[in-house]
């Protein structure tokens, strides 16, 4: 297809498939002549990856080009390249370790993995900005008073895990491996958004299960 | 406790629990006389509430003094109470309702809320700023070309629906009506990082489960 009908069928307009070309972010069409070049589905699929990142996930360009640069990286094992695309998304920052709250929750989650069975997980526990994030979110709990534990979290990250298993089950519907990690990644920006309303909603319904509405 | 002590068990500077004060976001002491007032376990709770709305939930004062105005209206029904002061964070903007995209969400929405009977989320659907949310996040799965429907939904809604059966459960343990709110209310600005922690952390160790690390 030309420049137009990628733009119709993506909605995103020429100028900005134009930028995102000399960015880098989109490989080059192939040149029918001069002044023409040919695009593919596969050019279709990335420019919707490129939006997710972008216009949903608010990534920076320079961020968003390495993401896609461990996506293409053929090198890679699966679990790396899906880790690495994932990981060099925007993460918290560093906890700080002398914080007594950081100390606290670094342990429940130890804690909470070693009860789950999480091995890989605790494996790389120093290395993963997920893992980290996980501290940073329960030592806020503990310093405003909530001072969750393993044992509380322990369901929610089983009811997590099953989240996690069925959505790699969906990514294996897609035929080509690369299809699969792009899947994965656009998923990671634009399925939080929908697991997070879906939870306020079924709170609602519980809500009103339970006490009534009047 | 004196106003040092409030300051010492609550981590945030007396400058800025002053200010709290001012705004009213916080109940005045029991005055002891003219320079000093009294403060009890529950300025201590409210102020935990209102750390959790404004630095980690970044809601502006105005907005989080109308959630607490929520939180502490008696003459409300606790499903009402509840949702009043949900309802009152800040919320996504109305969507487009001429976009296909839109339209199309809304549909499948209503599909799953029907085949999961949550009669009261569909009742509710046309006031509820959650409602519009959920329709938002898959509008922008659809346009990005991944057309999610209500099938795909269902089991992630039955898993978020446990998910929030569990957290009313934890947030009955607490006695009083309002301790029950002022949990609830926190918990939906602090509970919603430590789930996108633990989902993250589970694809990661279900991914290297199902296709191992190399």
């Amino acid at each position: 297809m030309r420049l137009a009908e990628l733009s119709e069928r993506s909605g995103v307009s020429t100028a900005t498939i134009k930028y995102y070309l000399r960015e880098g972010l989109l490989p080059p069409g192939r040149r029918v002549n001069a002044t023409t070049a040919e695009y593919d589905e596969e050019h279709l699929r990335r420019l919707r990856l490129v939006r997710a990142l972008i216009q949903v996930g608010g990534i920076p360009v320079a961020k968003a080009r390495e993401v896609l640069s461990h996506v293409d990286d053929e090198s890679l094992g699966r679990t790396i390249r899906l880790g690495a695309a994932l990981w060099a998304l925007p993460q918290d920052p560093e906890p700080d370790e002398e914080d007594p709250d950081v100390v606290a929750a670094r342990a429940e989650v130890d804690r909470l993995l070693e009860s789950l069975g999480w091995e890989t997980s605790r494996e790389m526990a120093s290395l993963s900005p997920v893992h980290r994030s996980l501290v940073v979110a329960v030592a806020t709990l503990r310093r405003l008073g909530y001072p969750w534990d393993a044992e509380l979290m322990e369901p929610y990250a089983r009811q997590m895990h099953q989240v996690a298993s069925r959505q790699l089950d969906f990514m294996e519907t897609y035929d080509t491996l690369k299809e699969q990690v792009e899947v994965a990644v656009a998923s990671a920006v634009l399925f939080e958004p929908v697991l997070s309303a879906l939870h306020r909603l079924a709170q609602e319904e519980e809500s009103a299960r339970r006490y009534g509405i009047e």
